[in-house]
């Protein structure tokens, strides 16, 4: 591995996604992409008691399927990268709990998946782990209650809110022949430009998103017509336009080639989820579901992944602090 | 970097630490190590507004000392890795959003700053980072009324019970010449056995403790006898009694050789914090003072640091859940 540029790693045998998993809600399994997740729960407690151990249970479930789909036991991997959008993450220490696994916990709000994934590629890369795990997960209910209001109370939500995706994606990287690659990793820095609105998180992300993605294309003298399609995570609708504006600034326009995993989960037209979806398992789940697909029927061959965070939490906003940004981008290649 | 064993990774030349600064709050100061801290203060807001904001700028002030006492610029540090206790973990996104240095969040809960400063060993390793920085906090105010009760409730605390440290310690690591070494590192995997109590996280984390210790034994083919001390991050009297059982049942004996920062930092005749302290800031604000110190002066030549986490929420805890523990380990040596 050595660094190009200012910020982006790169990988001479770069790491390869041998498996991967999504596991989604009733309403992302009733959106445009139903037919590429390996499973789906109609029940919104996934039959536990809680939300937040439904959440867990999607994580789990992730997990073990991406493990049975790659033919692998527990013992297989050697670290699991995970994080969630709970108080203290704990979607993850419950989902992770069984494993057996060391465990590296991280914290990168809706950024979790490229982050956990782009940690894993360098551990397989080093030889720190022969495989790794990277899972995230998301749930409406939890992030509700938990963020904003009781699900009870039927709080009306302006249009640049966007809706917190029930879901999971887990894969798993290590060194070898099969499988698309990931050849570099761009960890991105905080951006904040003074956003302070709680119900608009794509425009608290989207700086973020041009500065993460503007440090890869100048650090690998490459430009938005060498990949097939640029993915963010949930920038939403608000938040992609500001992210196409923030780019025109800088003579880039990536609007022909730019997808958002937020617009893609659901159809906004019928689903009423007004700017889109987020979540960590919004980002995961499509990673792990349609992405992958489409670069293993090569129908997509080198690609640009990148996850957006937003960094506030209710008591950060609540005491009048703006809303810190945060971009990890991954570009994945299929052979 | 090689895999030594099942879990613990050593480094063919292993990582400097280059600088370290630590900021603690009044009660710490007023404890046995204050000769020991860079900074302190007497205020609990720290000349901020609310605790929240105090904890983001003991981290902040940490990370700047740090920087300062190594002549080094923020252009000059390749990667952050930093997390806390704080929900969504805002001590550190505020924290470090002006450093303008990608940042990768962490949840470790009491177990940040040996697993932040693992990773950084390994960024740097790598060659990913040049230099990383590790940084982590707690704030006994921010913690308390988060976890467990508003502070002017008064809410009496049964013995075994630990005092959350306002403090945080910052670190930078890189390859070179000069600092203490980091040899080798053990990332810790989830340990459960059942503990409830939230009011004895000592208990829930020594199993964790125990067996990231025993797989670093077992990998290296070394024992407490090949180490001057042992420090533990949290454990407080009850975890540290628990481990000692825990240990002996492998026939291992680590009495003699064990020191835990949160016995260290508190004088528990005097300044009734009951079982101890605890929190990220109380490992990584001994180890970035006392610890770092007597390796520089040679009192200390090679030492184990182990920080242990409790990865429950008031909501996992009030939804009957028991708290999964773990624990990460660095291996420090003075040559």
């Amino acid at each position: 591995m050595k660094r190009i540029g200012k910020r982006t790693l790169s990988f001479a045998n770069p790491p390869r996604i041998f498996s991967y998993a999504s596991v989604v809600g009733k309403k992302e399994h009733e959106g445009p992409l139903a037919a590429e997740f390996d499973l789906y729960t109609t029940d919104r407690f996934y039959g536990e008691e809680t939300f937040e151990k439904a959440e867990s249970k999607l994580q789990k479930t992730a997990m073990q399927t991406a493990l049975k789909k790659a033919r692998m036991t527990n013992e297989d991997v050697d670290h699991i990268f995970a994080g969630d959008l709970l108080n203290q993450c704990i979607g993850s220490s419950f989902g992770v709990r069984e494993f057996g696994i060391p465990f590296i916990g991280l914290y990168g709000a809706c950024s979790t998946m490229a982050l956990s994934v782009g940690l894993a590629c360098l551990f397989t890369d080093s030889g720190a782990s022969r495989h790794a795990m990277a899972v995230t997960s998301s749930h409406f209910c939890s992030a509700e209650r938990q963020y904003r209001f009781p699900l009870n109370y039927g709080c009306q939500r302006p249009p640049t809110s966007q809706w917190t995706v029930t879901g999971a994606g887990a894969l798993i990287v290590g060194q070898g022949e099969i499988g698309a690659c990931v050849p570099s990793v761009t960890f991105g820095e905080i951006q904040d430009l003074g956003i302070k609105d709680m119900n608009n998180m794509g425009a608290a992300m989207a700086p973020a998103a041009a500065s993460t993605l503007l440090h890869f294309f100048e650090d690998t003298a490459t430009g938005p017509e060498d990949y097939d399609l640029i993915f963010t995570g949930d920038l939403g609708s608000v938040g992609s336009q500001s992210l196409y504006i923030l780019l025109d600034r800088e003579g880039v326009d990536i609007r022909c080639r730019h997808s958002d995993c937020g617009l893609m989960i659901f159809d906004r037209e019928k689903q009423d989820v007004h700017a889109g979806g987020s979540g960590c398992g919004c980002s995961a789940a499509v990673l792990c579901s349609y992405i992958m697909h489409r670069l293993e029927e090569k129908k997509l061959r080198n690609i640009l992944f990148m996850s957006t965070g937003a960094l506030m939490s209710p008591t950060s906003a609540f005491q009048g602090e703006s809303i810190p940004g945060i971009a990890h981008l991954l570009q994945i290649k299929s052979d």
